[in-house]
């Protein structure tokens, strides 16, 4: 599916592609104990919340492993306060964690490491079939020849495997639609020249990397003939907070008729929230606008404004990709539509 | 005028401000020879097309200075062909030797000094009174708590004093007008948090560094009255090239209704360029991009597209701040009108 793998598990290994080091260097990171595990998601060895749930969830099972004969309720309990601990605020984490924990306390004692094993594999499994299914229907939208503009990193280093934006523009590219990507780099965290930029090379896709700010001439001239983001979050009314810059490329998209796509999984999906005005947007830290890699870039002491996302309004959405199917406007009906399909 | 000076001459003894120290140190250079001065202009101390020309002005004076009675229309020509070696793409630089040496071919032996002396200050005086002349017209278009975007740097480092935008929003917060200021970071060479910011700071106006795709937000939600930017070149029809992010400004400005102001003296127009097609746009080098401050922030071998200017179309601006006065639509006539005010 990838050139690379983010997550991977290996007769009782966890394996992991040491993401600190990217894009310079190329490295995994063999995981063997629990403590191992929690120093990995805490040091973001893995980043990305799918990547860090399947962490967690191969880290169940390492924790569930080394307890060998004391592996009980209460023990595997303690495994996942453990891992819980190591990010608290990663909610993708809690999450799987918690799942093989409902699962365990369903099952029969002698069964609980079969349970564990099992679980973290469907965890595994479910988020690169999501991102494969919409990979498969993100295509149909892309033409031969196509020039693909992405912003911020979509791809296998964030989900297991694949990715969701990143995912579109790699299955055109297996599938033989000779298309070309602009990647935006992404300030202020880069993830564009980091991440998105390593992914493409090592797929071999024809790619380039621009500023944030030359997007919008490339738009203008013609040089853009879709458009493919992620998400962080939907609204019912189909608004979506995506990384900073994303507002931005929609504006210039609808001004010059060029094809707009959201692509994320119908878990991003807040189906009780009316719209987009109720999304909290989070200011993140000054520093990663005035200093990049510990260097300083601006005076000691300016008030900086650093959001983390921004909200596109529906208006400009052209169609959002999940691993249902493409909803498309009125969003508010395509939305409670895709509630009910299993 | 400005809490700093970027260019000073006091005592036959040229004062540099540091640029490449900035903006973690505030350091200035004395220079007393004519190899001091080229070198200061090939290790970009000094940079900004005003400011490079005004220390080659003074570098002439040097020259002269150095020669005494040896001074004559032929040692000084070396003079001006060593000066203009130090960086042969810079037109402001030829220009103002050039300057010198007309009025000095002019002149009888005797004079030659008085006159090189004279001219040097001319070329000084000249642009920062130009600026001042822009900064008090802009002003006038400044209500009193406007919040005002920039982009780049257009202040008192890169012309001798003031600067263009920037020369307006230190006019506005001058006079009193309880301005506030957001700053562009202006990627890839982040002039907008490296010199502007730190124009800013020293001059004590409030404001704001964002990534430059955080102004998209800030745009749509009402908490930007104003923009300035100033200009490369400008065409007959008042197409603008300018900093690459400025034309995505534009587009922001025109889709919020924010009004959008070039800032630049009358210089900077091309009267006998129709409109913004036919401006160059120059691409610059990949490791603007890919390395900050020598750090990698992009894998090896990445392709980039890295233009230094953008072009906005006339139909994006509000107006035209010059030092002969404030150009409104249409352009074309209003271009010529100021072509003929001495």
């Amino acid at each position: 599916m990838s050139a690379f793998k983010a997550v991977d598990y290996k007769d009782d290994v966890l394996i992991l592609l040491d993401q600190r080091k990217l894009p310079v260097e190329k490295n995994y990171v063999e995981i063997r104990t629990l403590e191992e595990v929690v120093h990995a998601i805490k040091d973001m060895i893995v980043r990305g919340a799918p990547a860090i749930g399947a962490t967690a969830a191969f880290g169940m099972l390492i924790g569930a492993n080394a307890l060998g004969k004391d592996l009980s309720f209460d023990t595997l309990q303690e495994v996942k306060v453990t891992l819980d601990a190591s990010r608290p605020t990663a909610v993708n984490l809690m999450w799987a964690t918690a799942r093989i924990m409902d699962a365990v306390s369903k099952a029969r004692p002698e069964d609980y490491r079969a349970v564990v094993n099992a679980e973290a594999w469907a965890i595994y499994n479910e988020d690169a079939a999501s991102c494969k299914q919409m990979a498969v229907y993100g295509n149909t939208l892309v033409n031969e020849g196509d020039t693909i503009l992405t912003h911020c990193n979509t791809g296998a280093l964030a989900t297991v495997a694949y990715g969701t934006a990143l995912g579109v523009i790699r299955e055109a590219h297996f599938t033989g639609k000779n298309i070309k990507v602009f990647a935006d780099e992404t300030r202020p965290r880069l993830q564009g020249a980091r991440l998105t930029a390593w992914e493409l090379m090592e797929e071999g896709i024809p790619s380039t990397l621009i500023p944030d700010s030359v997007a919008a001439t490339l738009i203008r001239d013609g040089k853009i003939d879709k458009i493919f983001v992620g998400a962080d979050r939907i609204a019912g009314n189909g608004d979506t907070a995506n990384k900073i810059g994303t507002f931005m490329l929609s504006v210039l998209a609808k001004a010059y008729h060029v094809p707009f796509f959201i692509v994320a999984p119908t878990t991003t999906i807040d189906f009780d929230m009316a719209d987009g005005s109720y999304i909290e947007i989070e200011s993140r830290d000054a520093t990663e606008v005035t200093h990049i890699d510990g260097i300083m870039v601006a005076p000691e002491g300016m008030a900086v404004y650093n959001p983390a996302f921004d909200v596109t309004p529906n208006e400009n959405i052209t169609g959002i990709v999940t691993e249902k199917g493409i909803l498309y406007p009125p969003y508010v009906e395509a939305i409670m539509r895709i509630r009910d399909i299993k």
